[in-house]
């Protein structure tokens, strides 16, 4: 029997998780769906067959055919919604990232962990196909111990600036990605020195933030990592690894919109990237719910865990203390729990 | 309201269509599906949700409710098949090929002409966004008037000599597909000579077929194409085109899998091509399916015409004979209608 | 010791010859320039550091010192400074095409081997490190059996219409190096299939030739190839070929003259090819004349023999008849003594 | 006419250079080689036809005829050869580094200076046509104002371990190539960030050194660089450059050896990359040292400054200090007087 699921927040990326499920995941089926704008849960679920549109999130939970619930709010919303989730024994899906706030983190996890619930964080890039073979290619020892990992990862344009006054800035709201793809592929981070710039618009540094990073991490292994973001980039969204280990090195190239290729005087000429997430990472979005309904289903640890939702907030912040005070921070001055982890 | 579609033929053609429709082909709705192996049409309804099953599919055409159907059964059955939908009413969507016999096809097309309904032919590879786009900027002058043509298609492995002996050979079965790419891209072809060999298993030469073919085409502009086939590439479904024209080229390159890269002293190794059409044409099935329906919805001309079907069946009879008889043949020596096209 | 070299012709070619030697090919001495234009000769001697120049070749073949000359003249003299080179006991390198004559290029061929002398043909492209590692890759059976060739050859501009009209036409002027190629390759060819049309300018279909051709090939071994040319590509000198064989598949790409990518909102955008055959072949041409020279030096048979210099003039008639008659046509049709040849 | 040139040190690099204008800086000319190996100056000047060797390179400073000297000996060597050559009165063209202590580097530009001679420093990469055409595209606005700068640099295998001792280490043997490249892309750098792990061998980091590396620059103009480096990639030199900018980005990649691809089951092969510097920058080599000849003889500014030689070296020594003392460190920290650049 399909899993029945409540989504909560109808906005973008909630109408698209609904739709989804809806199209493609099989073993699940939308019963409910809230937002605190009322009309548009009613306008999502008329367009998906959703039989139940909320402004109120409460009764999903109070619901008891509903197994699991996708909080697909604003960010500051999230812990609070985790720990009523799991007080009423749902399951959760949770966006990125989990909080803000480290102390509303750890409650969360703990409340999840003593209501036995699984909960799965939506870093939707570690099920991106192309990230995933080169994941699958480290694992069966395609090029040995890895050494350095080079993360690119640009946005096509700049967020709104009301976005960027609340989203925690770039190291939490677009590094917090990367970070979880540097620990997905090559283990737990010891340190993190960010260097940062406003390039882009002069806006964003008067909003407190930088537009344009680059971050060197240094991994539990010895390893180093580099990931360089940008909030602009003309030619779409630029996401692409690369790995150097002992025996060769692992690529995982910007997939296309099209192979057409045209040629003239001039020379060959390829179209641009996909625009943005939604185009890029299709597939990684279906295949995220499909892993989380299936942990659900069969009671096992799900693939993204409530620990690798928190990690890349505390990496997030030590990256803002470094870009602030100018050297490299350990993780383990941002949350001393992570001091002694090893790979 | 969305159409209301009967599926006939439910083999490997069929239910994905179904699927198709049912998952993704917004205004449309299958309401039933037929299949002479009656257990296939009920296996097919239940995975789908498709209320009706049958083994007989007249009642689907007597079935007022039934605005379109599409004919996914064996090719010798399609020109009946059309008759009875075509005297029925209803709107059509026949796989390729139409039929093998010249006189079938005309009867067909001479029904759905009198019963006024759409016709709209399975040439899948139209609506494969790589092609698509170099079909935009062709039309755009992007390289002016186009002058040679190299389309490049090759099939993972051999067909079971079963299929290959009913088929009407490569020319009919496989080539077809390029003739009406050929034809997409360039317009009216005149004349075509064909060259073959039985180089990937003797069985298909006993069988009376080729299985590596080169057939050059001559264009009513003057224009020269030229299409390779082999029934057999270790790499996968490989399928390619590329337009040299007075400004430039145009190359449409097969997409890929993934982009996962791995490199090691021996060079750079990037993953083999999708398996076979299903992988590499599954945008493709969706949008002809769509614009199949927009055509119903809205009476238009469908993108793939009863003549768009039927001229590559004769491109394949010219073809056969030329590879027979050692010499090129014109197209209006098959079908006198075909002789005075020009683009 | 260097052996010593004069050269027959200071034309483009003459001089390329001449000016690698002097830089590259350590074991060989230009000791003398000849050139009916003998401004031509003087100009190429004094740039060059070349001790001698004359107007008449005749000196230079009854030098004593000279080992080896090279023919690098209007191809209707090239028969019979053969004859009179063999007679003097000099080693030959002739520029292609050997003739246009048939009966001229045997009696060349008979004189060369009567009198001992080393006969090598200036088929550049087979030293191109691109195509010989193709070569090699086929040889050591990468893709075993190759069952279908494809070469792309296609100039950037059109010559002078008063090359065209001397120089036999396309099939004998420019396909020549693809029937080479195609030899070089896959070995012997039983017949020919030309299709051509006049697309690029219409003076040159006044001129008796075509601009553009496809030609399919049958090979000894039963494999097809199928070679495209046209006279003008605006985007360079596209010199391509891809083998498919029974475990997989060759492509030698074009080289590119640099790896600047350039990338915006329109898309990535890499340089036009190589402008024409001086830059592309420029390795090339220096590996062919190593080759002679070490083929000189050391009394063995030379990479590409007067036969290997026959045979695609023979392809270049078979082409031009298979064009003007509109059929097949077998080698053995124009030189029947190639009629038994078997790979 | 040309200019005469001695070479000081006939090791590796002195030999390529010595070569490269035999046979191909047609306006310079090799007079005379020295190396205290005499052995080797006698061997370099038999093979290449130099007329005179010796094992002390005074005398070619003390010979009036000669113009300009190259500088290929050992590091601890140039800074006082330099001074000799000035104070002789000859053009010097001098291997990177220019010396080891930057007081020496001050003294050596002072008398080069002083003597109003020509000195350029060998940093061969400035004049890779792919890096050079980035370059150019970067000039011409391309990408409008460049923001982030990423060089990839990896060589193919450590050095000796008895080399590592005595370069100086990886940032000023190995990094500083990219330095200057990083100065020569998007002008001046002020702080430097060196990570750095020891994961190819143990015993470079017994001798003192790295053999990882991630460097990050935050230039004058505010834009941001990465450079990764590493002692070991399996497949080759591995030498790439991106830049991102306002209106896109510019990527030069590898050039590889040839463009044949072998495809079978398993996917697409395509070679690894060039071995090591003398093949990948044999066009750079040759090119760097038709620039020093044409400065030479024009009397005009080299394209490689001796200020362009000492800055690399500067920020050898805060990449160096800065992985030691685990902070960011500015340039000004190491030579005050590059405290008040700007771009």
């Amino acid at each position: 029997m399909a899993i029945k699921v409540g989504i909560i927040g109808a906005g973008r990326i909630g109408r698209l998780h609904a739709e989804n499920i809806v199209r493609y995941v099989h073993d699940a089926e939308v019963v409910a769906v809230a937002d605190i704008v009322e009309e548009a849960a009613h306008r999502c679920a008329e367009d998906l067959g959703i039989p139940r549109a909320l402004a109120d999130y409460r009764p999903i939970l109070e619901d008891e055919t509903v197994d699991a619930v996708l909080i697909c709010t604003s960010t500051d919303t999230h812990a609070e919604i985790i720990q009523a989730a799991a007080a009423a024994g749902k399951h959760i899906f949770c966006e990125k990232p989990l909080a803000l706030d480290l102390a509303e983190i750890d409650s969360a996890l703990a409340a999840v962990e003593g209501a036995g619930v699984i909960l799965q964080v939506g870093f939707n890039r570690r099920f991106d196909p192309n990230f995933r073979r080169l994941k699958e290619l480290l694992a069966q020892g395609a090029i040995g111990k890895p050494w350095l990992l080079k993360i690119t990862s640009y946005d096509p344009a700049p967020p709104p600036l009301a976005y960027i006054k609340v989203s925690g800035g770039i190291f939490l709201d677009m590094t917090i990605h990367d970070f979880d793809m540097a620990r997905f592929l090559l283990g737990e981070v010891e340190e993190v020195y960010a260097a940062g710039s406003v390039l882009v618009d002069p806006e964003i540094g008067n909003a407190g933030d930088v537009d344009t990073a680059a971050v060197t991490l240094r991994f539990a292994s010895g390893a180093l990592g580099v990931i360089t973001n940008c909030r602009q980039a003309t030619y779409g969204y630029d996401q692409r690894v690369e790995v150097l280990g002992e025996k060769g090195a692992l690529f995982a190239e910007n997939p296309r919109p099209h192979t057409a290729v045209r040629v003239d005087g001039d020379g060959y000429h390829s179209p641009p990237l996909h625009h943005f997430f939604v185009e890029r990472y299709r597939e990684a979005y279906i295949a995220e719910l499909e892993a989380f309904v299936e942990a659900v289903r069969e009671g096992k640890e799900p693939p993204v865990t409530g620990h690798d939702g928190k990690v890349p907030v505390v990496m997030g912040y030590a990256a803002k203390r470094s870009y602030e005070e100018g050297r490299p921070v350990k993780l383990a001055e941002i949350d001393p729990s992570l001091g002694t982890q090893s790979v």
